[in-house]
Parts: structure tokens; C-alpha cells; sequence
């Protein structure tokens, strides 16, 4: 019997892989990857079988139950079994219904955490989340409403000491910005919409609640909303890391302050 | 003129280093680390000077103000001068008033995230913290009161369908359970705390709001708040990584469910 691993991919970029996941994709005997993790890290898998178990514009590819089934078939045959998740396994990753389906058929497994979506965007952007002077928590939340779940409460997520990273935040920014006015936040509260955190095609966009439709960004985005998204925080001159934003363009947007 | 690169050293595992900031240690010409940086991490620092910065029982080694010169000190005479934090920079890593400092001095620099340390904890007692069957978000927050900043207001941050990370909780569990139920969670809530998360002295203790003062625990510790710590969707037989835990003992406490 071999071991299922749910590894974190990271954003996108290979060098924000841990050292740990790496090591697993080069002794993988099968990978099966969702679709947002990027080319740049399969291309860091040795000589395992590679299967695509993706959503793609809201279609499965597989059910989740689908998944589940195959997880436990390759664990009865291979060693090394790699469930590999952008980001961070246990943030908006469904890990839970997957350990529960190998502890239900007793497979050995463990997860790898990996660099979540929502910390590549902030040092993307140099924003520090938790910033003392402006903010005492972060919180993670998606604007992604499923078929089985509720509306997000935002009246219970905004704090004005609150930091609040939105994964998911979907296609209308404006419908987004009104809730979250409707919540209690001013419309002057700082947002930034940073898309593609961590690939080559990485955006940064500055704005305040009252123009976030004009922050609207091709998915993934996660939107930064807060204190410390304001861009007086940060350098104008903010030098991006090399590995992360070659290519990428950085937007400022007109603030009203 | 040299750069600064505020790195995350992730939790204490050297294999949870990202590729990224595993090489930029071996790169390095100075490395200024906080004190929760482990001796594991420091030993992948190839020739750089090492300058240990932490804090140790509340004592400061060094003021914030001291650290700021020290950093633009160094990148005026080095290539790469490395400010090595425990787990994300922009997680409770104070990089806002390092990255001010460093803009204001026209000192460039660059953000490398790492494993925070809730999410190392989350990965390690095989909890999903945004497990859609019982959470839609995590917030990570802190019942550290820093003498400059308010009481944390829990009321704003306690939702049933939002998952609790703390981190720093203080000493005394019993009076922060006290003050999450006054918030309004039940005393039923089930809580995982995560003490040593990714270090070989890792310990994972179950209970609910009103046992916790029995899951005290050494710091540093990760509080994890919400229906998705119950054991109950954790495997029994729940197999933690090799690097994780090797030598960890694992304390299942006995719940009223």
C-alpha cells in the first residue's frame, strides 16, 4: 500500500515551491493536478504518470467523488501518489472530503503546505497583511458562491482593524464593492486587486471601494481590501522580485485620498 | 548599492523553505533573522554573516528603528542582504515598517513569502481550514496585545462559518475561551492546538472551548477555532509526515461531542 501526499503548489511560480514538494514530484510514481497549477511546476515532475483532474470554466473535468475513487486505486498500486492543489492544500483546496475518503479506506496519507494564493498576491505587492499600525488579523474569505452553500456574510467578516483577502472575488467587482459598502467599509477603503500573483503575467492594480470595478482583473485575482492595500505604504518605486514579475505590468491607479 | 530581500523562513522545517528562499540563503552576503527562526533553517546559509535580531521573552535584542538602519546599513555596501522572518513576511512579520523604512532611504527590495506558521499547523493535524462543509473563511488574528494596540474584538471576528486561526494565544486558554464564548461561540466548538508546528517537538491537542485551558501548550502555538478542528473529520489513524513529526507525540483529549 503506498501513501497519498496533498501537496501545496504555490501560486504558480516553481522557485515558491517548498523544498519538500519538490522533492515529492521528482519521486512521484502519479501525479493528479488541478488546473490551476502552472506548466512551470509540472515541469518539475520526474518520470510519473500525469493526470489532469481540473475544473475548467465551472465544467469538472471529474467529480469529487470521481477524484476520491482514484486516489485510493493509485494508492493501492504505487508508492508516491501526489495530490498536487495550488496554492495551500487546506485553504479552498477541498482537502477535507479527500483525507476523509483515504481515512475511510485506510490510506496512509499527509499533507505538504504550500505558499497560498493570497500571501504570493501580498508579497507580490508588497503589501503586509497584518500590518501592526493598521490592521490586527487578516481575514481569507472568496466571493465564489457554490450551489450548495450561502451568500457571504460580509457583515460578520469586515472589521475596520481587519485585513481581508478575497479569493475568488468572481466577475462583477461592483456588485462586490456594493456588499462590502452595504457591510460597513467606507468607500474610500483601499483595495488591491493583484491577478496571476507569482506567473509571468502577474497585475497589480491599485484602488479604493468606490472604483473597484476598474480593478476587474482576469482570474485568478485575489482582492486585498484594507489599510494596508493603501499604495502610501508602498514605495512608488517598489522593485518586484525578479522570479515573479519578468514581464509583468504594474497598474496605479488615479486615488482619490 | 545592494538590495534587501524580506524573506519567510516558513515554519522551522527546512523542507518547507521555498526553493526561492533556499536559494537566496545560499546567495546571501548578510542574513538578519528573528529569534523564531530555526537552527535547521540556519544551517542552509552558505558563507553570509549571521546577525540574530529576535526578540527572546518579550526582551528586543534590537529596537525596529535599529533594525530598519542596520538593513539599509547592509544594502549599501552588499548584494544581497537577506531579513529572514519565522513563517510569511506579511503575516504578523512587521515587514510594513521595514519596507517603509527601506522606500524611504531608496534601498530596493523584494518580498519572497513562506509557510505561515497556521498553515503548517492546518497541514500537520489534517485540518482543512476552509473545509466548505463547515467554513467559507479562516481569519488569522492574534490575542497578542501589543502594548500600542487594542483588545482583539473578538465579537467582530467570531462567525459560525468561519474558521479561527490565533496566533500568539497568550498564556492563559481559559480566559481566551472565556472571551470567544462571550463572543458567542458555543462551548462545544471544537479547537486543535498546534504547538512546534513543522518542528520534531510538534504536539497536536483536541479538545473544545471549555477544555481549552487543559490544550496549553509551548509556544509558539497555532490555535485552530471552528467545526473543521473537530476530530471527527480527522482519520483516527491520521498519518503525520515523516520531516514533520518524526519524533512528535500526538494527544487525543477527550471531547463531549
Amino acid at each position: 500500500m503506498g501513501k497519498v501526499y496533498l501537496v501545496g503548489a504555490g501560486p504558480g511560480d516553481p522557485e515558491l515551491l517548498t523544498l519538500r514538494a519538490a522533492r515529492l514530484l521528482k519521486q512521484a510514481n502519479v501525479v493528479l493536478h488541478d488546473a490551476l497549477v502552472s506548466p512551470e511546476v509540472l515541469a518539475l515532475i520526474g518520470d510519473a504518470q500525469v493526470i489532469d483532474v481540473g475544473k475548467r470554466c465551472g465544467t469538472k473535468l471529474l467529480s469529487q467523488q470521481e477524484i476520491n475513487s482514484l486516489l485510493i486505486a493509485y494508492a493501492s498500486r504505487y508508492e508516491y501518489v501526489i495530490r498536487l492543489k495550488g496554492g495551500d492544500p487546506t485553504i479552498f483546496g477541498r482537502a477535507g472530503e479527500e483525507i476523509e475518503a483515504l481515512a475511510d479506506a485506510g490510506i496512509a496519507y499527509e499533507l505538504v503546505p504550500g505558499i497560498s494564493s493570497a500571501l504570493a498576491a501580498a508579497s507580490a505587492a508588497g503589501i503586509s497583511l497584518t500590518d501592526r499600525r493598521f490592521a490586527s488579523s487578516v481575514v481569507f474569505t472568496t466571493a465564489h458562491r457554490g450551489l450548495d452553500s450561502e451568500a457571504t456574510a460580509w457583515d460578520r467578516l469586515v472589521s475596520s482593524h481587519s485585513t481581508l483577502a478575497i479569493y475568488m472575488p468572481g466577475r462583477s467587482y461592483s456588485e462586490l464593492a456594493r456588499q462590502l459598502q452595504d457591510a460597513g467599509l467606507s468607500p474610500q477603503t483601499p483595495c488591491a486587486a493583484v491577478s496571476h500573483a507569482g506567473r509571468p503575467t502577474q497585475q497589480v492594480r491599485w484602488c479604493d471601494l468606490s472604483s473597484l470595478e476598474r480593478a476587474e482583473s482576469l482570474p485568478p485575482t485575489i482582492l486585498i481590501v484594507g489599510e494596508c492595500a493603501n499604495p502610501i505604504h508602498i514605495a512608488e518605486h517598489f522593485i518586484h522580485g525578479e522570479s515573479l514579475v519578468d514581464e509583468s505590468q504594474t497598474e496605479t491607479m488615479a486615488r482619490q485620498v
